[in-house]
């Protein structure tokens, strides 16, 4: 494959302070592009950083048809750059865009593309635990007509944003008692950019009395326990570590598959199956539910420190060995190239 | 408000063959911008219809904060302008927008856009029953920043889409039994552009099969019929008339609603109230079902010829004394300023 470059004059690198870095706001000189018309994906292309000019008809303002990816790029002492299970994420792209009626990215055109531009973009990944080049891969509808069914045209692009190791203070959450993040048979398992903003009204509830996120429902009876806005969901009762299985509302979490690897690998008992409200309120009352936390490319793991459900809330007491802890940092070496990696999922770059 | 007006240079209407639309496919010589910036609507302004420039990382791709409306400008045979009820469509987009975290527009900038906008396009929209300018307000999010959450900034557009008597050709549906449109809690009673997306895919399984649309039912049972995928849809059994309540995962249509208040004014039996799959198997087994029909701003009335559910097909018998056609005449000599319009709906621009 082509790849057709298009350098900045001048990088701006030089302006960005790298300890002082907001979440998804910065983003690295280059972007990769490519058109998928007639049928086949064209013109793949790197050129400097800047807005790009769409019909004000193209299909993903009017009927979202838009998939995205989020991923990370680390370096280690040695300079040497490192992806984490980058194929599980070319996979759920490809879902995601299969539920949206949208083309598969050929396989090509994502690991060319994101290869080619990481190259380019080496300084803007700094070593360092909890550093990184967060990589956002998406695809988007472009074509100009407003009749509601899929596009024949369409952009992929891969933009970077660097990252600091990402800590947002202590969460706390709402269990969702009435508002839904996805339906069965819906499009929840998708990374589908409606699924964000459908979120965004029921969480600034939870803001507004003191909490950070929700964990999500299903939305028939609000009994089991699913997932947040941007992390799978872990508790752990006593010394067992339990997660919701997943379904077609809950998005398949490369974080959340490596964690349950992780726990079979260091003999944590870990069960997969499906939790209840009940289940985790009774556990919190006779204090034998040790620790809740978020797992997701972004943060990592997100430990949360306490939760509200109905009239009742709870507080987690901190935990001296806390399987949060346990599995960041497993998960950091192996991302940063610190400690053995057997089953491969470090992918040099 | 002062809207600033930068005309085009020379009309392409010139080139539009009006006996040939494509819906949604052609677009009129200008548009209607407003900016949201600093909490507050900006810039008003009406300029030649063309691509413009978006940020890569712009919340709408990546998040799906975005909210549209349908209506239609109709012209008489005086050369007098109307639309149909559109307070109804400020209303919902509002709705909408609050439903994804997004600002309200504000009502000057929505009516005075809007008229002014129709003003300067008057030879877009042609005489003759059926013909009208489809408009497409809509909101997107443009702030550039890849944090899952609500942006600050935002467009308001409105573009306008010359539109002929929209006939599809026959339509026969399947009821959902497995894909759902939206969630308990969801946002399916919202004009939210990630809706749309969602329901493409399983949309083209039933072409695959033959069918057109797809009759959605609630996701929790499947047992109860709800909308299709942008129309609200109507049961004749006997002659009794059955459409399904509003609930958070219906779209409030302005079709439905008028034509819930035509029925009682013409003394037509009108029940709101759940309808089940059985209902209307049973009903159609025993020849009670006499119509189905969608009803839309796009195609006003759509009668559906025929359905299948699980193992089961049935097509409907046309109808001597259709309620379709009746509703569409009725809602179509108010729209043109044929009839009289007891309760307001028309309003002249
Ligand atoms: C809804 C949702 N759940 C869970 C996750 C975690 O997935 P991953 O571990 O692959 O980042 C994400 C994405 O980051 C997400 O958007
Ligand atoms: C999902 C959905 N249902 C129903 C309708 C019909 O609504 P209205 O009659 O207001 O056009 C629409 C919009 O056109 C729609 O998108």
């Amino acid at each position: 494959m082509d790849i057709d470059i298009q350098l900045i004059e001048q990088s701006k690198i030089d302006s960005v302070d790298f300890n002082n870095l907001n979440f998804g706001r910065t983003f690295s000189d280059h972007m990769f592009t490519c058109d998928f018309k007639n049928g086949e994906w064209t013109n793949p292309r790197i050129t400097p950083y800047a807005p790009f000019t769409l019909e004000p008809s193209a299909r993903v303002f009017h009927y979202g048809q838009a998939v995205f990816e989020g991923m990370k790029a680390y370096k280690d002492d040695n300079d040497d750059i490192f992806l984490f299970r980058p194929d599980e994420n070319f996979d759920r792209i490809n879902k995601s865009a299969e539920r949206l009626a949208m083309p598969p990215v050929a396989e090509d055109v994502f690991f060319e593309g994101l290869k080619k531009l990481l190259h380019l973009e080496k300084k803007w990944i700094k070593k360092g635990l909890g550093n990184s080049l967060y990589l956002r891969p998406f695809i988007i509808a472009t074509e100009g007509a407003i009749a509601a069914s899929p596009a024949e045209e369409y952009k992929f692009m891969i933009i970077c944003s660097p990252a600091q190791s990402y800590y947002g203070g202590d969460v706390r959450v709402i269990i969702a008692e009435k508002y839904s993040r996805s339906a069965d048979g819906g499009v929840g398992y998708a990374k589908a950019a409606g699924n964000y903003a459908a979120q965004f009204y029921p969480t600034s509830l939870a803001h507004k009395e003191g909490y950070q996120q929700i964990i999500w429902t299903d939305a028939s009876t609000h009994e089991y326990l699913e997932e947040a806005g941007t992390m799978n969901i872990f508790f752990r009762i006593g010394d067992k570590l339990i997660t919701a299985p997943n379904n077609d509302r809950i998005l398949d979490g490369v974080t959340r598959k490596s964690i349950i690897q992780l726990a079979k690998d260091n003999n944590i008992d870990i069960e997969v199956r499906r939790v209840t409200v009940s289940e985790i309120k009774d556990a919190a009352r006779v204090g034998e539910l040790k620790e809740i936390f978020g797992s997701g490319t972004a943060a990592v793991i997100n430990p949360i420190k306490g939760f509200k459900h109905d009239k009742d809330s709870f507080e987690l007491a901190d935990q001296e060995n806390s399987y949060a802890r346990f599995f960041k940092e497993k998960l950091l070496n192996i991302q940063y190239n610190k400690s053995e990696d057997k089953h491969g999922w470090r992918v040099k770059i």
